[in-house]
């Protein structure tokens, strides 16, 4: 593993994904100075020998990298811009802002630029693979930024990820994380689709999802989604409005480029449906209620 | 491989996936007794060691077990309860009538109901894989059917399967291969809006997909028919319109079962815009000039 012995990491954002990506770094060497919205958080990680910043900008003038692992893109802005914020550094000269949260690109793109204006380098960083790949550090991780700021970030990025792609240029990150999202979600869909046809034609669904496993309609998204609709085993995993909120941030997106995406737009659409009919609370596998309404569920 | 020594299998239709399939079965030892609509493919497969037959009906009367692999349902009633068709044969009694093609299920359940009329077991088979799992004897197949008809069609299926399903009573296999359709027309789908939105966001959509690769919105699709659409090459596969067929073919299902599956009817309407476009003729990893009509054609 990557040794990090001697490099200073600001984390901020030490929520169900930040504590364990925390956790990693300080394993791997580094020592780390943290801030987060709720302070409970910030008194167990100290026990465990991380370093309580009183700001954001205060965690950025005691390090060399800064990470922000928050949960949307106003929080980011907050941490960032806000008073107290990183940009308020005092020598944010030559220091690295990695965003590892999935962000807004238009705001992306105007962060990296003031960072760029202060002197400092920004990656957009985001990660799939839930609290799971946090807690085992194999991540994959879609990055956006220049070469030299990618270069810098890489052995940090190496003890949180398994794959890591080096996408494109500042955003590059954030648009494959949203393509990530719009996959997932129309995947979803398309097994809510077909297994509510089987279901419907009195067909196992089970039987179905095991006999198209292997073939050209099998995905990570059938096996483990796929499963959960078999079973009706909707404990999140990622609930439908985070799904939800990820479609409508790609809508927002295309509109912004002009271009339209039908699919998403529909889908968008269902997850409301689903949300709307008191189902939130569910995994987002549990999008087969739009299409099925009485579709059992075992686990909530 | 299982030893199909001293069986007489009828084999009606020889387009581009039956004929290495007679072929397989030949090369298992089987006697392959022939019909075909187009009479050259019988010429040379009889050079092989093939036996033509006059009709299907004299198929049927010469084998144990008729195999069916047709373009589309029509053909497949004409082929089955057609004048001089297999369920003419005057000894149809105790022999084995097994469908490959993709048929639609209500005419399937009729044709086995008749089938048993006469005496004969029926199951329907339906296979993905495409013509380079049809050569390699590692289809993917979906089979419908009694537990006895199955067990009885199983030497056969081996010789030209990998991963055999049996999915439940007779047209279990039609609804697997219609659920299977579903998803991979629904995922190309996905995966054209998502490469669009790199796109047009500037980023390098074959470093998108190279990014996503083993995560939660990998699949099969992504890794072929994504891979087609970053290099513009859509030489078919399976064309746009094959695949409009069977999105709509789950709709007509839909409808007679009473259930709306939205993301389907969406779908067609994109291959209709496709083809409607003049790219009829691209693999259906064409789908994505619906969203972007000026997406690069390199091959065709």
């Amino acid at each position: 593993m990557t040794n990090l012995a001697g490099r200073t990491i600001g984390f901020i954002g030490l929520g169900l994904m930040g504590r364990p990506m925390a956790r990693n770094l300080m394993q791997a060497g580094a020592k780390l100075v943290i801030t987060n919205r709720s302070q409970g958080v910030i008194e167990e990680l100290s026990k465990e020998g991380m370093t309580p910043a009183a700001s954001p900008r205060a965690a950025a003038e005691a390090a060399d990298i800064v990470i922000c692992m928050l949960s949307d893109t106003p929080a980011l802005e907050q941490v960032l811009m806000g008073q107290d914020g990183v940009f308020a550094a005092a020598n944010l000269q030559g220091k690295l802002v990695v965003d590892m949260g999935t962000s807004k690109l238009l705001v992306t793109r105007m962060l990296a630029a003031k960072a760029q204006e202060l002197g400092a380098d920004y990656v957009d960083a985001p990660v799939s693979g839930g609290t799971l790949g946090a807690e085992a550090g194999n991540l994959t991780i879609m990055a956006g930024g220049s070469d030299a700021a990618f270069d810098r970030a890489l052995p940090v990025l190496q003890v949180l990820g398994g794959k890591i792609t080096h996408v494109g240029p500042t955003g590059a990150g954030q648009v494959a994380k949203a393509a990530n999202q719009v996959i997932v979600g129309l995947n979803i869909g398309a097994v809510a689709e077909a297994l509510s046809l089987a279901q419907a034609a009195g067909v196992d669904p089970g039987k179905v999802r095991e006999a198209l496993g292997g073939g050209f309609a099998d995905s990570r998204i059938l096996e483990v989604h796929g499963q959960r609709m078999v079973e009706g085993k909707f404990t999140p995993g990622a609930r439908c409005p985070i799904q939800r909120k990820d479609m409508d941030q790609a809508m927002e997106l295309a509109d912004h480029l002009g271009i339209e995406l039908p699919a998403t737009a529909l889908s968008r659409d269902l997850y409301d449906r689903v949300i709307a009919a008191g189902d939130g609370g569910l995994d987002h596998a549990g999008l087969i209620r739009a299409i099925r309404p009485d579709w059992p569920v075992n686990e909530r």
